[in-house]
């Protein structure tokens, strides 16, 4: 095991009917929040009311701010952390899913920041404070709920990068299984790969070989997601499916998953980064996509860690090790695809003559990834498989 | 899943020479510390020198206290406190295994409330506040070092019993594995049981029977658990075993395993502590004499978890449940002796004649533990069992 520091004071508030203590736990962080969300699913399931119901009668005030998309962009951003800064607020509820947090988190640091909050995800500035974020999630992927981190796009760059720091872990995050039941299916099943891909980005990409406490969780978090996803697939009010998925997402990035691995880095999701920034396609579908493309790459040379997963996780027992590798990445695409999630860049239309420029375009955020081995040349291999 | 709070902000500092960082970590807690550690092993293995010269460096002054005993008991907390209190210190930096923490956190809340620290143990009074504490930890076991609990036994009223509150939680623990290389072989494997045991309080007591996650963290942890203590079993100073082994024990009691699960109460350790109260015997070995029993006797109106552990754990896959069941048990009670640890009362020369006193200790504590339904035959029975 390499030596690791492990810290996370998120709060978790979890299960049915947890909303309502949102107005008692924001009260010990301010008396005035930013109530941040999406595009209105929130008002038309009813959430947001139970929210400024809770927020009334905790005497919280707060000013609406709606409208954050998914693939979140860093102009919307920006509007918010003048809007907290005009109205002079203590702190920030984010109620949606990934986009709104990470969202959120990007003004909690950037109001308190007198240069540009873009300067945090290009490693100008490191993020010292931040005004605290409480969250009411309403989706299970992302697990920006229980970690530091957030992922924006720059829309003018058509950069997608990240934020990192202590102060953004939300001080608390209320997680009631009940408010993703009205997420879409497709987001839905895009979040399961989401909170699978997190996991496996450190499992395969490893340093250390003798992490078993660390792989048993990843597998035993892997098929958790694999079970439930396919229940909700067909039963989106099955609540222990989406309370299983929802404890699953949050515990697959709160880097308990990675500690003392020592991953060298998310090549994964620096592809898929370039897709979602390009395309403007849900991350889910994106991680589908070049995931199984890249397994393939990269158990060429590197065949054990995923043999194992495909003994462990699909029982693939017969063969040589590159047999079993291989039986384990085709389980893998093959449930993306029973899910309906789309496995190759031409289910959603980009051509593979793009793929040059989709190289250029990760190529260029490598380093910021600590991923400077993958040249160009290497993305490219890797997207065409996946053409 | 059951609703639950999740909350822990214990920061782990884990690895090879993270000891040297104990001084920069205290150094925001305050200025002046009580430095408290056991029976003088840790200055014996120089652990005690590296942790004075780290304190030094950042400027932080100490009054040393050691003498901790296993089993540590209120009278020398209470000193601890008048100590405390007399040299108007800062926060404790606590260098040893469970019986060093829980003592650090016993005097932690003691020192800032007015009336007798045994109050918070009895359930006269909350844990509102503590000064801070620090680990440097030297054994894995009682997963102290990153919870907000600690256990002491009252010498004068035999009672062994437990505090908790969210001001106990360290503010930081270092978890260096080489400072566990010169634990002796007995007390590294009680460490291993105990650990074992914590998970499968909560597997076992589970009253939520749609827990998968859970449930197959614990079982990682169970399988982790075994293969490494059976390393260390024979080659002590091996650094991956010890590495795995803490960490293991670090999460296997830190609020994680029993998310959701909504134990009915730890009755193995309610009957434990009535044995290591009265006879002073380590609290690992006491686990591995009830533990056997007490599932013998569970098992049989409630075999199924037993029967998954059996399978997934010791991959026994034939005979009824009832079988299944009891091929689990007795697999795990023979690796309690596969690594030299008691498991009958007559192996720590414990007369069968002193059941009925055991269980009268037991149930006096059976209401703090939340376990009423455990009257003084039903413990009879069980200890009868593992006599």
């Amino acid at each position: 095991m390499q030596n690791f520091d492990f810290y996370n004071p998120t709060r978790i508030i979890f299960g049915r009917g947890q909303t309502n203590r949102v107005g008692e736990v924001t009260k010990a962080y301010g008396k005035r929040v930013l109530l941040l969300y999406g595009r209105g699913s929130v008002k038309r399931i009813g959430l947001f009311e139970k929210v400024v119901r809770s927020l009334r009668q905790a005497g919280v005030g707060w000013i609406e701010y709606g409208g954050v998309r998914s693939n979140p962009v860093l102009g919307f951003a920006r509007k918010a952390i003048d809007l907290f800064r005009r109205e002079k607020l203590d702190a920030i509820v984010a109620v949606g899913g990934g986009s709104v947090i990470d969202t959120a988190k990007t003004v909690a640091a950037g109001v308190l920041y007198e240069g540009d909050a873009w300067d945090f995800f290009c490693n100008k500035a490191e993020v010292e404070k931040a005004v605290p974020v409480i969250v009411v999630l309403t989706l299970a992927a992302s697990g920006s709920e229980m970690n530091g981190g957030g992922v924006i796009t720059n829309e003018k760059t058509q950069q997608k990068l990240h934020l990192v720091g202590e102060p953004l872990f939300p001080k608390a995050s209320i997680l009631d299984p009940v408010n993703t039941y009205t997420a879409p299916i497709d987001h839905s099943m895009y979040g399961a790969v989401d909170a699978i891909m997190h996991v496996l980005e450190g499992y395969f990409n490893a340093t250390d070989p003798a992490t078993p406490l660390q792989d048993r969780f990843v597998e035993g978090l892997v098929k958790t997601v694999m079970e439930n996803a396919k229940i909700i697939f067909y039963k989106p009010n099955d609540y222990e499916a989406r309370a299983n998925i929802m404890w699953c997402a949050a515990l697959a990035l709160n880097g308990l998953m990675v500690s003392g691995v020592a991953a060298e880095g998310f090549p994964m999701h620096m592809i898929e980064h370039s897709l979602s920034a390009l395309y403007d396609i849900p991350h889910g579908a994106g991680l589908a996509i070049v995931a199984p493309s890249w397994m393939r790459y990269k158990s060429k040379s590197d065949p054990e860690k995923f043999a194992q997963f495909a003994k462990r996780v699909f029982n693939a027992s017969d063969g040589s090790m590159q047999e079993k590798a291989a039986k384990g990445i085709n389980s893998l695409e093959k449930w993306f695809l029973s899910i309906g999630v789309p496995v190759r860049l031409s289910d959603v239309d980009i051509p593979a003559s793009d793929i040059k420029k989709i190289a250029e375009n990760a190529r260029m955020t490598a380093k910021l990834w600590g991923l400077t081995g993958y040249t160009v040349e290497i993305i490219e291999k890797i997207l065409k498989k996946a053409a």
